[in-house]
Order: structure tokens, then C-alpha cells, then sequence
């Protein structure tokens, strides 16, 4: 027999378990997009399976024997000691959680998840509160099996966005709502109620559909290695490097929602396209948290997509899509729509301004659910009153409030606050790169998304999770995360299409 | 600890092998209609990885023991009688084979299909033989494996068509060649050479589209349980009884080329569509043989679908669908053109009267090649010499001759003559569906097909796997398998189309 050497036999079953992963999201793409609707309980079932392979295979006790026995192995690259300590991570992670905890956390979050589309339907809080109280126990059962210091957030927190605190979020957190709740309230009372009526024409969804492949391909979306097809909620997945699927919805009645969804899901993608061939399957072609994939979704979606450069260069593009249907409308007019601001109830419509709030009112009633200081049963009524606080709106039903994101019925508490940290990375890493490419905006005016795609790929996309997300965010810009960039970012861009004065 | 009986130890361990094979078939039903190109290579690993795992999980040595102590066991019912058989029945025959040579094989047909396709493109036999040796050889020692009594042929053909032998096939397929090629000479001195002209227009491929989903529904295939895609090579593929997939080709050029294959492949869908609820994820819930399966597409295809009262019935419809471009034509004319005889070299463009003679020759060589009689290097000559005897065609390149199926760079030795048995079958079933439904070809000629299905789903889909093809269509048609009843049907179908005396 030969022996084979602890490396390699560890790295040969880990392909296997990522293998199976990738399985399992191929299956996921295809219950989003062509699944015929009866195919669901039988789906379910086979990814029940393919997790649970997956998960024996990963967390087995010779796991831990062969990791001990890789890492004293001679002679290793540091892209295997890199690799090796990023098994070691997640092996220590998922091996502190019991199977028993896993089985009943997955049993939970179906039953949870059947009984929030039923509840957000009727907009019925009650038929949901048993299923989300189950899931808070749940997840602070799992908390206590990660460990933390100082409160039991902060183990779940850990599983989206290593290494962040909530500590360390809070003064940000508090500091973001105090100057875009104070930005919204001078916008607001400058801006008009009504948006464009130019917008309220029929669109024809197979040129928006021509438009967004357009806009891909100049990003530099690979079709060859990737593509895009329709769903009711826009993703990204991916099953390799090369091939990286993403999803947008068409409407008639929307002339920005397909767009914004291609170009952020595009941002995305142009990231999983981007890890290191070598890295192929395993852990290091991967992001080392949710916010810095965010961030690079939403540098695309919003600091590049309603940028007025870019409205500019695309605007002869679109008039010769709907013939007569832009005669009279000029590019400040598509950057002004584009960038709209106006609090809404839900989060996913929300524009730049309003969107952090969105995610701060969230994390709060997660930390204090969490930490047993608020009960599920009046998560409705403190959802209601931080609306009214931040956004100055009344919520009309739940459906409207707080049963209208997915994530809990998943008894995902922790991944919110990565959407916000994706804003205030994407407005760091554009800071720096505008000052490292001198004519960004020249670039971008003329559909010309190279440069800034090559930047992003060296200081972001070919580090994989080699680096945390700190660390890359300190190395890209010589900064931490913060805020600062962000908020001088959003002040700027009102100020200047609000005509404010700061 | 609580005591899992025996039989429910091994059904839940065979649901989660069934689960890793309908996760396979959705990554291979992917990888042909969607999977974009650069994707290939790491989806050929995925796919390694899930066969490796449900493989592993199949024929570990402890399932011997779990199925003896579940046979064992007290108050089965008949179900979970057969059941048990049935995975009895699939375990010695995986058993029997070692791990070592599923990998060889495993290999070889990677590198067989990767110089096949190549082979084939430039129609260099050179390039494909050193394969197809490596899989006879591969071929020989699996049949050896599993052993025989007669020749190694029939332990591959077993794996196709359970309990059929060369033995019993070679005077069937005498008789055909015989009779078929006398038919197929007769209508040579009477027909023309050339198709009906009206053909020769451009069918627009979204109005096929729309008639193969409306011919599709109309036989009953339920769309909210299945769906049709395009690919280049139609298929039928199942992840359960509720998620059943087919894709069909469309050509502007070809007036029935979509439509016969979503007939045949509907077919097919129908029987994966009709197995038993309760038989669900379970071996019950697949077919006894690949002959049946292809007897109910042929069924289809060819009985319902190119006949007389099926075309009087869409005559309307299409007229409707292509304005102007079937005025002057009939529904004879149609069935005529349905059913023109025409010798040709590729097997899937085969009509009925010549089809079965592409198989016989096949399998000829493929006994001759597993049984050491012909050489890997005579198969070109071999094959130019058959195609002269049986259709009277000159072979002009090997890319049309012998390199025209995929089958033997699978390693798919055996398979070939599932494809004869299904005609064999179809006639028989039709022959007492006929009996037993006496207005079935009025209700046809009506476009309603529910009572020729309730038939087939009693006397084929709800049995499954509970027994053989050759149970099947004994206890169906009172008769053992035989060419009579498809030599009758297809002398008389093609007596009265072409005006011949018998």
C-alpha cells in the first residue's frame, strides 16, 4: 500500500465535501429558477441528504487526527498552511455543534420557513411567533456551543462575518443612523413626493433583459464561465469558478429593478469568477465574510451603477433599446432616478440613504432577542416604533414590517449587519481606488470597467479567504473599517444631487 | 438507545443512496441545457464525487448483513417484500464488482467519450480505437465479475434488459432482419426517392414550441410535475415521480424533428410520471428493464404519433399555427410524410421499417467484439459491410458509420437492443390495448388520450419494478416476447401506406 501523505488525503476528502456542497447548490439554483412546483418536498429531501454527507464527511472525528497530522507535515507551501488553517477553522467551528443540535435546527427552519411564507401571506405575526421563538432558542443553544466573550450575538455574528463584534459595530451603527436619519430629514425637505413621470411607461422585459447581458458583459461578466436567468428573488450561486450563475426579475412597470439586480448580482459574480484558478474547490476560493462579497456588489450597484458617468455613457445605448421612449429624457434625469430618495417600509427597495437604517433597526431587535432582553412576541411592536424612529413611516401590517425578510425564518440572526458593512467597505475600497486610478470616472463615463474590475481582483477578489476581511480592508486602503468613507461618500453624492450644504 | 428495525435501517439508507442519484441526474440534466462551457470539468467531478458517495453507501459490506436480517424479519408486507428483492437483486450484481475496476472504468470512459467526440468530429476511427479496446477489455472483465452461463454478452445485457439472453434475442432479430429487410426492398421499387415538397419550408421554432406543449398536455404529461427545455440531444431525466424532465431539439428547417422527439420523450416522462406515490425515492419507483421504458416512448412516437387519426386531429391546429403554410395539404399527406421510408445511415433519423436492422447489426458486432471474435480494428470494415447487406448504403465516412453513437464510448455494451425490444414490446401492448379499449382509435382521432394512459398505467407504470419486462407484457398481453405482433403491425401499417400485397 502506499501511504498516502496527511495533506493530500485531508485536501482529497475536503474536494469531496466541497463537491457535494456544490452539489447541493446546484439543486438550490434549480428549486429558484425551473423547478416545476410539485418537485418541491422530493427536493428537499435530496438536499437533506446531500448536507448531511456533506456534514459526516466534514466533521468526522479522523478530520481532527488528519488536520493535526497536515499541519506538522515538512516541506508544505504557505498556500497549503494557508488552506489548512482555513479547514482548521471551520473544522472547529462545526465540530462544537452537536449533530443532534444540527437535525433539530434543520427540522426548525423548515417547519419555520413554510410557516413565515403563510404568515407573511395573510400577514398573520402569530402563525409565526412559535417557529421564531423555536429558532431563537436554537440559536442561542448554537451560540453557547460556538462560545463568545462578551454576548451570545457575537458567536453567531462570527458565522457571516468573522471576526466582528458587536462592541464594534454598535458606535458605528449609532454613529451611521445619526447622520442618514439627519441626511434623509434635509433631503426630505427639499425633495419632491412624486418620482419621475417619465418612469411611469411599459418597458419591454426582452430589452430590458438585452440591456442588463449588455451591461454584464462590459463589467466583465463572463458568460462562458457563468450566466443569467430569471427569478422572483435575484442571487448569486456558484458551483466553480467557472461557472457562476446569477438570477434578476423583469418587470414591465420598473425601468431600474432588472438592471440593479443584474449589476449587483453581477458584482458578485465578477468575484466568485475572480478567486485563483489554483484555488478551485477548495476553501480559499471562497469570501472571508458576507460584508466584503457585499461590498463588492454594492461598489457595482450603487457607487458605479448610479454613478452619472454611467448613466451618460449608456443613455444612446438605451434610447436605441425603447425607441421614443427617452426623446426627452437626458442622463442627469436617468442619475436623479436612479437615485431617488424617498423612506420606505421595505428594505429591499430601499435607496442608498435610508438602506443602513433598514439594517441598524434590524440588528438592534436581533442583539436584544438574542440576549433575552426583548421576547418574540412584541418583536411586531418595537419593529413598528424604530420604523416610526428612523424612517418616520407608520408599518400598516407585518407583512410590511417584520415578516418581510427571509433570514429568520432561516434562523440566520447575525447576517444582516453584513449588508451595512458591505456599504462601508465598497465606500472605503472606492476612495482608495479612485486615488490609485486617476481616471476612474473617465473610464467608467466610457463603459470602460477594466481597470477598476483589475483593481478589485488584485486587492480583493485573488486573495480568496487567505485574509480576513479587516485585514484586506486595512491592506487595500490603509485604513479599518469604518464609517467615515462611507458617510463623506453618501454626503457628497446627496449634497450635490439634493443641493445641499453641509 | 431505541431499536431501528432492519427493513427501516436499509430503506432509509437506500432513500439517501436514491437522493445522491436524482442529485446526480440534476447535475447532469444541467450540465446538458443550461451548464455554461467553462463549467465541464468541474462538474465531471462533481458528479465523481456523488457516485463515489452513493457507491459507497450501496454496496458497503455491512448492507449484506442489514438485508439478510431484513428479509429475516417479521410482518413485511408484499410491498416491502419486493422491495427488498429488488435491492437484493442490485446489490450482488454492485457487489460483485470491485471498487478497483469501477474506477478503471470510471477513467476510461472519461478518456473514451473526451476521443470519441473528437474521433468523430474529424471522422478518425485511429483516434477512438485504443478506447474502445480499453472498454471491451474493461467490458469483458466486468462480465466475468458478474458472470454467465453462456456468453459474457449476457451479463452486460442483463444490466439493460434483466433476464433476456443472446440466445433468445438471435432468432428474434433473424427473423426481423429478415422480414424487415424484405419490407424495407419492397417499398424501395414503389416509392419515390424524393419528400413531399411542402416540407421544404421554414417552420418557425417558437410556433413548434407551442405544439409540442399542447401535444405534450394533451397525453397527459403534467406540466407542474415536470417541464421541457431544449437540448441537442433530446433525453428524459427524473429526479422524482413529481420532478420529471424532458428536453426536445427544434430545427426550422425540420417540420417533425421536435415534435417526434417530445412524443418519444413524453413517452417516456409518462411512465416515470406514473409510478406509484407511495413507491416514491424507492427502486419500485423505476423500470423493470430499459426495453419497457423504451416501449412506452415507441409506444408514442411512433403507434400514436404517426398515425392516420392523430394527424387528422392536429390538422386545425397547425393550419392555425403556421397560416398559409399547410393549405394544401392533408392530414394523408401528413401521414405520409410521417412515415416515409427512406434507408439511411444514422440510426436516430431511422423510420420504423429500417430502425430495428440498425440495431441488429450493432448488436452483432458488439457480441462479436465482447465475445473475441472480431477485432477492435475490423469494427470500421464490419460495419460498412452490415450497412451494405442490411439497408444497401454506401458508408462514406466513419463519423456516419461506426462513431455515430455515444453507447460505446460509455462502455454502454448491451444497450442497444433495448431499443428493438421497445418496438417489440409497443406492438405488443398495442396490439391489446386495442382489444381491450375497442373505440381507442376514434378517441385518438379526438386528441384524447386518457384512456389509451389509464391503460398503460395500469398495465405498465403503477407496477414498477414489481415485475419483470417479461412478467409485464406476458400478464399485459397473455403472450411471451416475440417480433409477431410488431412484424404485423408494421407489414400492415406499411401494406396499406405504400400499396403492397402480402
Amino acid at each position: 500500500m502506499t501511504h498516502i501523505p496527511p495533506f493530500e488525503e485531508l485536501h482529497t476528502r475536503m474536494l469531496d465535501v466541497g463537491n457535494l456542497h456544490a452539489a447541493a447548490a446546484v439543486l438550490e439554483w434549480d428549486q429558484e429558477v425551473y423547478m416545476p412546483s410539485a418537485g418541491g418536498p422530493a427536493r428537499g429531501r435530496q438536499l437533506a441528504t446531500l448536507n448531511a454527507q456533506a456534514h459526516a464527511l466534514f466533521a468526522a472525528p479522523e478530520v481532527a487526527d488528519l488536520l493535526g497530522h497536515a499541519q506538522e507535515q515538512a516541506g508544505l507551501t504557505p498556500d497549503q498552511a494557508a488552506l489548512l488553517e482555513e479547514i482548521a477553522y471551520d473544522y472547529a467551528r462545526a465540530s462544537r455543534i452537536p449533530g443532534s443540535l444540527i437535525r433539530r435546527f434543520s427540522k426548525a427552519r423548515s417547519a419555520a420557513y413554510q410557516a413565515w411564507l403563510e404568515a407573511r401571506g395573510r400577514s398573520d405575526f402569530a402563525l409565526f411567533l412559535p417557529h421564531l421563538k423555536a429558532l431563537i432558542e436554537l440559536c442561542r443553544e448554537k451560540a453557547e456551543c460556538l462560545g463568545y466573550e462578551d454576548t451570545p450575538y457575537d458567536a453567531l455574528l462570527e458565522d457571516y462575518e468573522r471576526g466582528m463584534t458587536t462592541a464594534r459595530l454598535k458606535p458605528v451603527f449609532e454613529l451611521l443612523a445619526r447622520r442618514q436619519s439627519d441626511l434623509v430629514a434635509r433631503i426630505g425637505r427639499v425633495s419632491g413626493k412624486e418620482a419621475a413621470p417619465w418612469l411611469r411607461q411599459r418597458w419591454d422585459t426582452a430589452r430590458q433583459w438585452e440591456f442588463t447581458e449588455f451591461v454584464l458583459r462590459d463589467m466583465g461578466f463572463d458568460f462562458k464561465a457563468g450566466r443569467q436567468d430569471r427569478s422572483a428573488h435575484p442571487f448569486t450561486t456558484n458551483f466553480s469558478i467557472h461557472d457562476v450563475r446569477i438570477t434578476t426579475r423583469l418587470s414591465e412597470d420598473d425601468f431600474f429593478s432588472a438592471l440593479f439586480s443584474s449589476v449587483h448580482e453581477g458584482g458578485h459574480a465578477l468575484y466568485e469568477q475572480g478567486f485563483r484558478e489554483e484555488d478551485e474547490g477548495t476553501l480559499l476560493a471562497s469570501a472571508p465574510s458576507l460584508g466584503i462579497h457585499e461590498s463588492q456588489s454594492r461598489l457595482w450597484e450603487n457607487v458605479i451603477g448610479r454613478s452619472l458617468p454611467f448613466w451618460r455613457h449608456y443613455l444612446p445605448a438605451l434610447r436605441a433599446l425603447y425607441p421614443g421612449q427617452l426623446d426627452r429624457v437626458d442622463a442627469e434625469d436617468l442619475f436623479k432616478a436612479a437615485n431617488r430618495v424617498s423612506p420606505s417600509l421595505i428594505r429591499v427597495e430601499a435607496d442608498e440613504c435610508t438602506y443602513n437604517l433598514h439594517i441598524i433597526l434590524r440588528f438592534e431587535l436581533e442583539v436584544a432577542l438574542i440576549e433575552g432582553k426583548l421576547e418574540a412576541e412584541d418583536v411586531p411592536s418595537a419593529w413598528n416604533e424604530k420604523i416610526k424612529h428612523y424612517l418616520g413611516l407608520e408599518v400598516p401590517n407585518d407583512a410590511m414590517g417584520c415578516l418581510q425578510d427571509i433570514h429568520w425564518s432561516h434562523g440566520s440572526f447575525g447576517y444582516f449587519p453584513t449588508y451595512a458593512l458591505g456599504n462601508l467597505y465598497a465606500a472605503q475600497l472606492l476612495a482608495t481606488m479612485q486615488r490609485d486610478i486617476p481616471g476612474l470616472w473617465e473610464e467608467i463615463g466610457r463603459g470602460a470597467f477594466g481597470a477598476c474590475l483589475d483593481w478589485l481582483r488584485e486587492k480583493v477578489h485573488r486573495i480568496g479567504r487567505r485574509k480576513t476581511a479587516v485585514e484586506i480592508i486595512r491592506e487595500a486602503t490603509g485604513a479599518d473599517t469604518g464609517p467615515d468613507a462611507f458617510l463623506d461618500y453618501l454626503e457628497s453624492k446627496y449634497a450635490s444631487l439634493y443641493n445641499l450644504h453641509f
